[in-house]
């Protein structure tokens, strides 16, 4: 009796996207707008997806009230109102795509989460564009 | 030609998360505010996956009038607007979490749908908690 | 430079339609699937609107926070994960549709507003039912 | 690192579903209002999904960019505001029911995506009614 | 105790923007792809807004269940899944733009509803373009 | 014949929170997490309503591509992927509140548009948080 169970929450964060080994102007051939010096920003939409058995003593897979507070704790914490390419470690060095920083969530909450549990990772940076991992 | 079709319906309904076997303050601890004697409530929006070959001649995997029409027989008459703890029969015994209730939905609609299409069940008991079926 | 600011929250709740100087005929035959004898329930989204100056020292009109706060004390605390007819002081003998639900809020949350500012409240009882006060 | 990602877009078109090899009253029955002869119309919400390896030098699997302009250029511009059954080549001899409004979506941008991403196709012709191809 | 009530109901339809009085060419600089000869369409999304005095029996401005059917009437039978300018009396001369449907269904259900409440109709033609009528 | 006609926008950027009048740890007190000195960011969603009387020759109140294009230019061009507070002359001096914001948007738009239109912002910095100018 294996079921998804999936808690939604959101993050708001400043970000830049930019790849140090190359020109200014190849920076702004490739990432456009979003590679304005002075950042811009985005309410991110945080959807993770736990993977397991059914406990038969609950009906849960996962406690959903546990899981917000894992989050908080991993994810909220570490980026909610912060500038990704200035305040954190993850991305001192890696490009804050949504690709990268829903790579990033799912390291974090992984090793957290009881390894008999899949997970997975969706990550909305505006309505229009989303990503998920691992595919 | 295999394509996945969906049809979304909503029901309202109370409940309350409970283990028998457990004490008073063991369901409390376990299960919190969901635990309240009283009894509390949701919208749940349920979303229905068919999946199978499009028929050449309709161009229609499963007319969505009919999926809705099932639907609203199997799960709408029996869980909306009711008491899923003392309404129904399915959950006299059956603690209705998420999970177990999406559980339910698919078994009462895999028993009406040709085995030939597969079947998913997603629901959402809120916008940020939502659980799926079979995995 | 007079601003309305809305703050959105959400508090989910069993109910029942009933007026206690009817029949049980006639309470079926007004409120339908709604008068449940065991209750159904809702995920009532919440809006506070507050309308006024804007404080030239902060561009706010109300510290959302603040506000989210005030909103937690006064509704969710009382109503979240209650069964409004059985759990409440307020709905004991006033019937909880929605348009009593929110006149109640509103006063809740008018002794605690200052009086400079104006008050409206929408809620939604469901995303195709919702209300309005004051008008 | 395989990540998938996703781009929304929409497009107003008008549509009848019809079989030209039935009759009038049996392509009634199969269709309903659907098959009304002076045609209905929707609102359609796509949602492409590219799944890839993330390219180390940029973060992304594939620019958002390029990929909203692909899909303007192959689906909208073709679609867009128009009468499936009367303005476009594809469906002047195909039932323009969404799932194979999605497999005709699918096959224009299979033709111009690289074979080493992988293509989903989500269409929504209403809320409540949706398709994904492939499954 | 005047409190507004919102009923959300939506409806499928075909339309073209035309002025029968312009050239052709007109028509297509002021209409654009509105003006498509063949039509497209639109998942119009309608709330009804009907402001009146609480019920002390009811608790109720409006029974909602009431107002879902005389719009299904009025509007939804009318309308839904029609092309608008060739299968309704209402718009064979008006202009179907959002801003006429409004005033149509707003004196349709006019003419329905006691006096003493008032009314007012929110139409959307996309999620991003809408209308309300009376200001 | 006087109607509102709404048209919905978004533009993303960064934005913080501060009184330069103030010391640090007051504007630390006030503005809490938005006070971030690296900036944090939004998805802004924009509402622009204009209220005026229908065009008996289009059916229209504005030309809501026209209405896009004006946003366009005088909002989006100026706000979106940008640092409110560092690369626009708006906010140099002014705090980048959701309600200085709609108050700026509001008059950028006011220039431009007919003094016979009247006009309202709504502005979303979240799901949760919005305001609108004028009241």
């Amino acid at each position: 009796m294996r079921v998804s169970v999936f808690r939604k929450e959101h993050f708001n964060a400043a970000h830049r996207l930019h790849n140090s080994e190359w020109t200014a102007e190849k920076n702004h051939i490739v990432f456009g707008k979003c590679n304005n010096p002075n950042y811009h920003g985005h309410n991110y939409e945080l959807i993770v997806k736990v993977i397991g058995e059914v406990d038969p003593n609950t009906g849960y897979v996962y406690d959903m009230k546990k899981l917000s507070d894992l989050i908080k704790v991993q994810v909220l914490d570490r980026f909610d109102h912060k500038n990704l390419n200035l305040d954190t470690e993850e991305f001192k060095e890696l490009n804050p795509t949504a690709e990268n920083i829903a790579i990033v969530i799912y390291d974090l909450l992984r090793a957290k989460i009881d390894k008999a549990l899949d997970l997975k990772i969706t990550l909305y940076e505006t309505e229009r564009n989303f990503v998920e991992y691992p595919v």
